[in-house]
């Protein structure tokens, strides 16, 4: 994506440097830094410590992340056990498994480790192109629904998001922003409600720093403020990333999504999720009872990140003897969902109109 | 309340300097500091910049600024000005006005400013032990719930509460924790979650605190959570206090609160408001569309303040350019609310029922 007036990726393959570099979002907005994929131990590092995050950038990190295992390993045995140590960095997206496997069946049968190396990072670029590629397609599909709520009436389209479902999750145009920039490029007027989304803020410094780059308007509101601005008549429909959705439709995204959809709902607010097929979970029928869910560390809401006059910094907001905990991700029942926007249209949220869409899944 | 052995409560006159102090609450949980009410600015700051905050505080304080206004005024005109300028420092807390306004009707056919200012103190002193009694009562018809669910089944009863509504938000007992103290002090094993409230923390920063005073079991979540937890029966009830309810059941409260009770809905959770009736308004009957919600600075949203290494500070958690909004209030149907704890006992969130506690209000 422009930014700038530079092109930008999220994770890229420098060719000179011969190295995957990813930009690290822990800083954003605030610093822009990059970090080099180097070994093994670093992309395991930057996919559970959120340098990379979202579910197709995860999928996409850990491709990468295979090509630099097996360029470090020292014998099969090896190569094995670092995927398997990639595969398991994080529990909930399913992109991560799926783009391992991928990998790792394109690689396995290759016989001399050039060749092997070779067909490695030809797959993980091969992964990142059908990446892009999805992520406008439902970038296309989601705008025709924009656009038809733009036409029935006059001013902007309000949009609510949670967390960033952006090209900063993915590799480009994002998958819950892409119907929005693609509505912005065909001339559709919009507005972006983006729930700063606690712990971690992915929303307020993400998507919110993507939409400026990207000259959408876009206001920041806390998690706690979509509801009454659905009840106000103040937000025309939300679109969610996920992390992992079942075949039945049952969506498993960042914490607090599940309240947004109740007020979707309580309100009739139509409530969508975009996603790449390769977010959708084939095996799983029952997302609340069979998606796991990381808890992670309990200081992610003890602390909170900012910039201060000086610099980068943590504020504490609780005492200092108070417990916390972190569940990262909660499950929509499909029954909360209004359609899914996939890379092939749009499809009700459940398992006859999914499999539909992907009838080779059956 | 006892803090460390101490007596304290967030309001208090001074008899020998003969002012009224508070505690500053926005430096908690990590500096305690105390803030003389010397003059009606300093009232009206005290109340807008939310050094004090919470229906029955608020309302405590107005009383109290009456008192300052009556000592500080140069005649009736000013006196009577004044006492509109506290009244309308902060919107959607019934309790202002209502205090505001018996105040005035206490001191303006009395003769003679000693008079009226030794009234003044009687009368907001009078106030302060009202509410301290409401509270107290609230906290035993509402610690009869605590404990029905905990004897129904073994371990702690898990109550989840949104934002303050502590004795920080009272004088004493607090209206939502004031069932939780009851029923601690009883013996019944309680564990609350406490939603932070974003934007300014006062689950995080004052009701982590007052429990952590009070040896209650706790738990900090973001406000993103709460849905999980009851989806997991991890909730056995949730507790919430009220800036304002109509004679109806409709319930102005903390940005949040509505996403809150759709979730105890959809999970089968009780959802309870504690309130005293002062903090009904008989006036009103739909509460989404009359109850005023105040917008405050946007920059609360922007920034966050906690603690760093070398103090207090604020951190900017979005980007510099972009736009926030800060409605502080939402309002939760009283389809969604199993009931009301009051100082007269326990009723369902419906006209018939809450006339039938207050007959006086028919």
């Amino acid at each position: 994506m422009k930014v700038d007036g530079e092109e930008l990726r999220p994770i890229w393959f420098d060719d000179q440097s011969q190295v995957v570099e990813v930009i690290d979002q822990r800083r954003l907005p605030h610093e822009f830094k990059v970090l080099a994929l180097d070994s093994v131990d670093t992309v395991i590092y930057a996919i559970q410590e959120m340098v990379v995050r979202g579910a197709p950038l995860i999928g996409v990190t850990g491709a990468y992340g295979v090509w630099v295992a097996l360029k470090t390993a020292s014998d099969e045995a090896g190569f094995i056990a670092a995927c398997e140590r990639i595969r398991a960095a994080r529990p909930t997206a399913v992109n991560l498994a799926w783009a391992v496997d991928r990998m790792q069946s394109k690689i396995l049968p290759i016989d001399g480790s050039e060749a092997r190396l070779a067909a490695a990072l030809q797959e993980a670029g091969a992964i990142a192109e059908e990446e892009v590629r999805n992520c406008r397609k439902i970038g296309e599909f989601g705008a025709e629904i924009i656009a038809r709520i733009g036409k029935s009436r006059s001013g902007p389209v309000n949009i609510l998001t949670h967390c960033n479902a952006g090209w900063l999750a993915c590799v480009e145009w994002g998958t819950a922003t892409a119907p929005i920039y693609v509505a912005h490029e065909q001339g559709t007027d919009v507005h972006v409600w983006v729930d700063e989304t606690r712990p971690l803020n992915q929303g307020a410094r993400l998507t919110a720093w993507e939409l400026g780059k990207g000259g959408i308007p876009h206001t920041v509101i806390t998690d706690n403020a979509g509801g009454h601005l659905m009840q106000h008549g103040m937000v025309d429909l939300v679109i969610v990333g996920t992390d992992r959705s079942t075949y039945t439709g049952d969506v498993a995204n960042k914490i607090g999504t599940y309240l947004k959809a109740l007020a979707a709902k309580d309100n009739g607010v139509p409530f969508y999720v975009a996603l790449p097929s390769t977010t959708f979970d084939w095996e799983l029928r029952d997302g609340l009872k069979e998606i796991p869910i990381e808890e992670r560390n309990p200081n992610e809401v003890r602390f909170v990140q900012g910039l201060t006059l000086t610099g980068i910094d943590h504020v504490l907001v609780a005492p200092k003897e108070s417990d916390a905990c972190n569940y990262a991700f909660d499950v929509t029942p499909s029954r909360l969902v209004t359609g899914f926007i996939t890379e092939r249209g749009v499809c009700a949220a459940d398992e006859e109109a999914i499999l539909g869409l992907f009838p080779e899944k059956r």
